[in-house]
């Protein structure tokens, strides 16, 4: 043990080897985007071609084996020791929202890509093949349906998806025929459980915590479960001068209580957050009270019956104001799923690794989705946060990262990954 | 006196006389519209020029000297007795809203039409020239003026308006170029003060204050002041999972506030109302907190005094709001004009004879904007409303009133004009 621990100690990497060029690949991959003045990289666009071509290169000469597979996942193997059978996965998604930033999800694949280049360089082999994977599809941004790349290994590739439209009306059924893909090599993909040995994934935190707490780096403990609703809200419209305020069935009123109401109850618990992001009077016309009013509901928590209890009050409070205000409210469910645990075991080997690296281990969920989500059935998943700059701004141009913490992330996955057993 | 009294109290007309008249009018002219099945009539449209040479052909058909005047609109004179020098106007507007009902303005006209018809059909000569008036714009929807037509006679024509576009990006000025009309002929419609003895006009009420107190009829008081506002709140979008509430700056959640603020405040005074017509999240998506929210103020009161106390209360509560949950709110002026009071010797002479006609005289402000504003500064003028079905609707093709409630209106006007000196 004490040999072990001696000869692992020793295998940590200096800072500043890894930071610069984490940021630097980082910017010549945003550098590819389907609009002139702005990053955008979705679903297999010949922009996303192009990157997943470019991080196939960059794998290879790493040292990896890489491959683009059937879904546009670029898959880059750094062996095993000889007799090795499983596999860790080290990925996150290189297709991108609109007016996107230049880290999200592309900070695990490069973190994953010069660990790996690093251990290929000094020749350290490890008890299970390293797979580092950029998927291809995790924003769910073309086809409104999102982890189509995670999806298909981890075996939860989502087939009703092949149905859906694009905003130019081709199916994603049509755009896999064009790129010869048929169902059975989607299926193909798939990883079986017993041949895992774990999934790890870098990301940003899309969120202000670690940079309020100065923090670099933070563990995952759950991936939020969320639910979406639509609210419409249906009131009777009047002349903006001529109907007495006692007399008003104002939409626009009982929407602005929900809103309210939504921020108040969301407030009551520190792992609960509900944003109401859409909210309109659709034709508003100044001089005229609103008759509708439609508004959107997301609210997640790591803890299932945290959010559900809030979905539960929320509801009924919905109810109460429009019974109160005499308008009708119609709630609709969009989608509807649990939180994602993190492995307690990926989860200590994360902390372990921090405190190594001299910082204080800290632990916070995730509230937003990760394709580790999709691999949470199939083996202990792993998820290791870093710090957002610009005040945790994300799907935005103004996220940032440092390279330092960066260096940092890095450096803690290699940890991890050489103390794997 | 009593010889007079019982003169004029001989010349009330009975019930019946006036009302199914009306509504037929008002159906006929209803059928001439832009929109293929909705109530459409936009200043100098094609479809508006049809509706003037109409009403024209039936004030000439009832015995009027009808004209169609520069700006559009239809003048019919019913003369007075010999040496008559002064005239009074009874008037409201043809032109319409989108998807209008088939009462607001024309009501007015159509009024004064059936009641000069049966001046002159029973000889009845009045001590002024009786000018029904049909104006050819109030409603403000082709230019965002509006007032065009009772503003020319009133000599308070906007005469920046002419620079104003349509949606089709047409100037005013060049329709009126087209129709060969120019600014002279425009000033020249100006009707000197001295000329005047008064002003009167019926319409709808657009609103449920009669409906709900069971009164046909009702006198107005003073038509209400208005002050119109844009409010721009610009907080700090950021995504919905991943921002914990107390971390927010949700410019919706705050403009939810204003929302309400408007409410209860202007629920403070009978005589104010508020309204929150427009509310938009620019670009919403559901799963990001909203860093921008837009919503129009619109604030009217027939007492400029509640009115302003009212917008000062709202604005230093909107920069609370703001302060308070850090974001930034900027309220824009749109618009600010003091209330119009009617005249009350109109008042009186309105009430009179809705007492002769075994009614309840009631008073009542308007809330919404009428010609008889641009001839306040002129003459005296008087007001009075017809109660409004389907719970006080306007702006709709549920607009509605009974034969009953309309022909009481005409019996009124009646009475009205054969008593004023």
């Amino acid at each position: 043990m004490l040999n072990s621990e001696a000869s692992r100690a020793s295998e940590r990497v200096a800072p500043g080897v890894f930071g610069d060029r984490i940021i630097d690949l980082a910017r010549q991959l945003g550098q590819h985007s389907e609009l002139p003045d702005a990053l955008m990289c979705t679903y297999f666009s010949t922009v996303h071609k192009v990157v997943a071509a470019q991080l196939r290169d960059w794998m290879q000469s790493a040292g990896l084996i890489a491959t683009i597979d059937a879904v546009g996942n670029v898959v880059g193997r750094y062996p095993g020791t000889p007799g090795t059978t499983k596999s860790l996965l080290v990925g996150s998604h290189y297709d991108t929202v609109a007016n996107a930033g230049l880290y999200d999800g592309r900070l695990g694949i490069l973190t994953g890509l010069v660990v790996a280049e690093y251990l290929n360089r000094v020749g350290l082999r490890l008890p299970f093949h390293l797979d580092i994977v950029a998927f291809s599809e995790e924003e769910g941004v073309r086809f409104s349906a999102p982890y189509l790349g995670s999806g298909a290994i981890a075996g939860r590739f989502d087939e009703t998806a092949l149905a859906r439209r694009d905003q130019d009306n081709v199916s994603l059924a049509t755009v896999l025929q064009k790129e010869g893909v048929d169902l059975a090599a989607i299926r193909a993909l798939a990883r079986a459980p017993e041949t895992l040995r774990g999934y790890l994934e870098v990301h940003i935190e899309q969120g202000p915590v670690l940079l309020e707490r100065g923090l670099p780096v933070g563990i995952v403990t759950s991936i939020a479960g969320s639910s979406r609703f639509r609210v419409t809200i249906e009131g009777v419209a009047g002349h903006a001068g001529t109907v007495p305020m006692p007399l008003r069935r104002d939409a626009a009123a009982a929407a602005a209580e929900i809103v309210l109401a939504v921020e108040r109850r969301c407030s009551t618990a520190t792992d609960l957050v509900g944003t109401v992001g859409q909210l309109a009077v659709p034709r508003g016309l100044i001089n005229v009270i609103p008759g509708c009013c439609e508004l959107s509901l997301d609210v997640r928590s790591s803890n299932d019956t945290t959010r559900e209890a809030a979905i539960a009050d929320i509801r009924a409070e919905i109810e109460q104001i429009a019974k109160r205000r005499g308008v009708s409210a119609t709630v609709t469910e969009l989608s509807r799923h649990g939180a994602t645990p993190c492995a307690k075991s990926m989860q200590s080997a994360f902390a372990r690794a921090i405190a190594r690296a001299g910082v204080a281990p800290f632990y916070l969920p995730s509230g937003a989705g990760h394709d580790g989500e999709m691999f949470a059935g199939s083996t202990d998943i792993g998820m290791l946060f870093v710090r957002c700059g610009n005040g945790g701004i994300s799907h935005s141009p103004l996220e940032s990262i440092t390279a330092e913490d960066a260096d940092l992330a890095a450096r803690i996955l290699h940890d991890v990954l050489v103390n794997l057993d």
